[in-house]
């Protein structure tokens, strides 16, 4: 298969050039920037210098879907709810891995990406790939938005309990933590190493865009669910995400139901590690795979639940589950490329 | 005066010895620490190298008394407990930065520290020295108990609407993140570069010794405030702590009602900053310096109020807010020796 | 193929079992360490965590013989000395990743590293294994010891000038440059991660024992080289090695004459990678990766050439290059496993 | 004193700010930066938000003039070469913290630093201000050019041994790393944390400007040494650069007298401590502090001497400096507002 990434200048981009290499099904890999020249892919990127012989291409929608069988858009927002609608025909799939096409509702991507929507056309065909839910609709989709790196995060960690129903409507809180790699590669002060360096700060405070895209899932679910309260803290390492989140059940569940609900609940999925030992993950555990691992414990003196989820921000937080679902979408085995240990220390 | 630092081999120690040499009113410091020998002090720390020729004395409490007119314990717990009664006499008073000697009830201390708590007589003169919010017992005072890291900054972004008692009972999280200075000097695997940079993580998850020494003291300000939820986790950085706090009002009190009652509430304190301009604080922002930064913010969404604390733990969490208690304690400014800006960057 | 690992606690070790779980000969990886029970090993290791059985087993020699037909050693100095003998026999190949088995004098071995050296026979019969320029001896060997981390950036920078006999006798000065990771898992005052943080660190100035490794090869090389200096640095920072090297040449070689001896020199090596624009190679460049990038330039002004060699300390600094050595060895694709990009960012 | 800092939006700006307030002599500082319109000086340093009411204000010559009595220039390069002729009167003492005082001869500037060098008039009027060195000079002049963070280092651990005359020329080599505060904070790709944080890079090999300014000193005290080689490396922390020094002598003097040397060289200076204990320094060791800490040592094997220098290169190497030569152009205190112990850890 020959594959075309969009925005191949950024990290989201460069990891998928980095896991697609691996992949025994893909042929050639094709990389596109905005910008007006073609320049050595190893210009932008220096590690890569020597071992790649591939060049960042303009964005000419028209050659992409003659070069292309399948493409994924690792674009900022807004670039793809314009440039979908030119790609994607009955031949070539689309893998959005920007915020474009997740909401269904384009008034709320309106409200809070401050932007313009994707066509409703494009939007009604957007599968919603949180890869171990959404297996049956993302091997039908065509368009797959692929869901952000917080959202991944907490969904994976709440759909066990909101799924079965005993989550206190209205009770959800996260603690949500980042590296600075979620942040782009684009300079600026706050990605500034001096600044960031030795410091943990706290960022768009209830503002945050991955907020409705949680509360959309959730709400499939359960309908009762309710608005979460979200929080997203800045950490001074280059990868990783840890969601902490706070909930009350409805239903008095102990420890050990709730352990047997989570283990069973992801007894099938390769890459989602439910912690059977009372221990809990750290970030560093899950450096560049595409694991999630999951721990929970019930406070007896409070009742409430507490959930810790890590994924890799670049990976199942962006690329890797976007391979995942890129397996999925074409019938390879879900782990194809991505079935390699995180990499530690 | 002549100073006495028992533990000046620890982080809280050394940290001590910086500020208190910089006092008018202090003359002599005498540095003292477990094991036979005396040792210089630049040896263990070489940043002194040069510049000191203290010298880390054995413990000896009896020569300790008459060498000095006011004692700092910036020792491991279990150790105050033990040589407070030893060295506190009419003439010394003893200013704890352990948690020895915080918990009124020392069968809680037994249950949270696992270890032999203080005597009776000894707890009930010891006075919790939350600087800003227990003025006339530190005057007063000839023990003091030293506030903890996270409890300080979790106490201090709560007073207001705790002590105002418009919390709804039961329904406090605090999400606390700290760097690693506070883990101690004595190395371990927890501590180690390799296993901490580019790396996030949680500990203790609801059961952090701190947890009782926050409800004590909340639960003096409000009796019916209930359990709290508190997580903590460590971040790859020297210093620093974040408590990010989740409330629920059993008023109906909008933003700036309550931004004007922590403005208020803080308003003669020299070392706690409201901000007033919708930005949070990030940690390195109190690096060095004895400060607490506070923000807070009710979401319209779920009606919850957040609330976001920073303090660097070194010194408003340990050695800085103990030199502000010894200050007030004997009578001088409070901000002698601790009026400097933080490090930045 | 059936591989051990001794020392398989380590840094080294567990980087060789994340390799060699991606190769493709090999069917079973037992893990061994000091300490008489078995644990699972992601006890040890948490990023494993769910991800493999493997369980830590006690070194019992005869054991480790019977179950394995190749072992590698990842061990602390002064081990291997006293395993090898034990371990070696007609069907077991031996790849010693320790400083054990490079000198080829046991005096020297003595006087640098303080311990017991290997038996004279065992000396004799490892092939010190730097993959680019020992292929011969590597392919034919039995007993490989696989060469340390800074003598790899520091000899395969200077290979192409000291072959070349054209380096001026004691003129050499290499300041080297190395990540935490280098210096082991076992916790000290030295990796405790406040000590190394925003910090820069010297250490065994004139005194290192990879110092009598080099001048070793140097010497093998070009007898009349004479003697080195070598500095090493601890930065702050998970992995890397960056030799930065000093040398006056006999003869007046030009930038472009220079530049097409490396080029020449490594273009069969598809680990090796000269810069050819002008640009200097960084450390993260080659995290994760068993590349080794470098670049010259010779000053104008003082006639001395500077040469920059960077690698990954635990790739090939050490569980990399005894991997490609494996294939080596055995006649696998010298790239077998290691195969893949750097991790980046 | 009324004191104005043009370039107060800078790191070696705010640095100065934090030491001014501290000065005893200073009544009044006025902050100064480009851009038309006055904002408040915590809008942009929010470690700064609520301790002050200063205001960075355009930069008006003819106001600044008015408004203070010494004015301190942190700004790039390029800016005081223009300004200083505008600034500079009987009444107003000039200290500029830029490299573009530096250099005596015009065409040098010009040659390095590709900018338009200032007027002769000027350049021959300042005075290098390497405190420990040029005591009398600095104590004269009323235009101060303040030494680089790279020469301070290199020149203070070469001074020794340079005017002892005994270094044989042109064997001077000079490998110098430092932290990212010295890239300054305008954001670019090479300070983004996510490329900085993991990684060792070199730069400007063989091309810093630095060289003729480390040069033009030298020279100065021996003018028979010769070119040096300068290297300059990027260290993933905030604050700290060492210099690790290799030259060769004429004289064959051994540590014992070289120690003498050095320590009886800089018994008279306050910043400046010699290592005799056979230790080496490291960079946090002098952290927010305007000291210098030199080890030598020389190698028995290749009679080649190595010196590691360290300094904070925002203090001794920028801010700390230039407040120190302030103390001695007014006739203060040396030590005056620097006068306290590195923040450890």
């Amino acid at each position: 298969m020959k594959i075309g990434i969009i925005g191949a200048s950024g990290y989201g981009g460069v990891e998928l050039y980095r896991i697609l290499s691996l992949h025994p099904e893909v042929t050639e890999i094709n990389v596109y920037t905005s910008g007006a020249e073609e320049i050595p892919y190893e210009k932008v990127y220096p590690h890569l210098y020597g071992k790649t012989t591939a060049r960042l291409q303009p964005l000419n929608p028209e050659y992409i879907q003659n070069e292309n069988d399948c493409i994924f858009l690792a674009t900022p927002s807004g670039i793809s709810a314009r440039l979908t609608p030119q790609l994607h025909n009955e031949g070539i799939k689309i893998i959005d891995l920007s915020g474009d096409l997740r909401l269904k509702n384009p008034n709320q991507y309106t409200e809070w990406y401050k932007k313009v929507p994707a066509p409703e056309t494009i939007l009604s065909q957007a599968v919603y790939g949180l890869s171990e839910l959404q297996a049956k609709q993302i091997k039908e989709g065509t368009i797959l938005a692929n869901p952000g790196c917080y959202p991944t995060a907490t969904l994976l960690g709440l759909a066990p309990v909101v799924k079965e129903n005993i989550v206190k409507p209205g009770s959800i809180i996260i603690d949500a933590k980042s590296g600075v790699s979620g942040a782009g590669r684009k300079p600026n002060l706050v990605t500034h190493f001096v600044e960031v360096q030795d410091n943990l700060s706290i960022y768009k405070v209830h503002e945050h865009q991955h907020i409705p895209e949680i509360e959309q899932q959730l709400h499939d679910w359960d309908s009762q669910i309710g608005a979460i309260t979200f929080s997203t803290h800045l950490v001074p390492m280059t990868r990783g995400i840890m969601a902490t989140i706070y909930v009350e059940l409805k239903e008095d569940w102990g420890n050990y139901r709730l352990q047997e609900l989570y283990e069973q609940f992801y007894a099938a999925s390769p890459f989602v590690h439910i912690r059977t030992d009372g221990t809990f993950p750290s970030t560093k555990e899950v450096y560049g795979s595409n694991d999630c691992v999951i721990s929970i414990k019930k406070d007896p003196r409070t009742n409430r639940l507490t959930i810790v989820s890590v994924i890799d921000n670049l990976m199942k937080g962006a690329a890797g589950q976007a391979v995942q679902n890129f397996n999925m979408m074409y019938g390879f085995k879900e782990t194809t490329a991505l079935d390699m240990f995180p990499l530690y220390p």
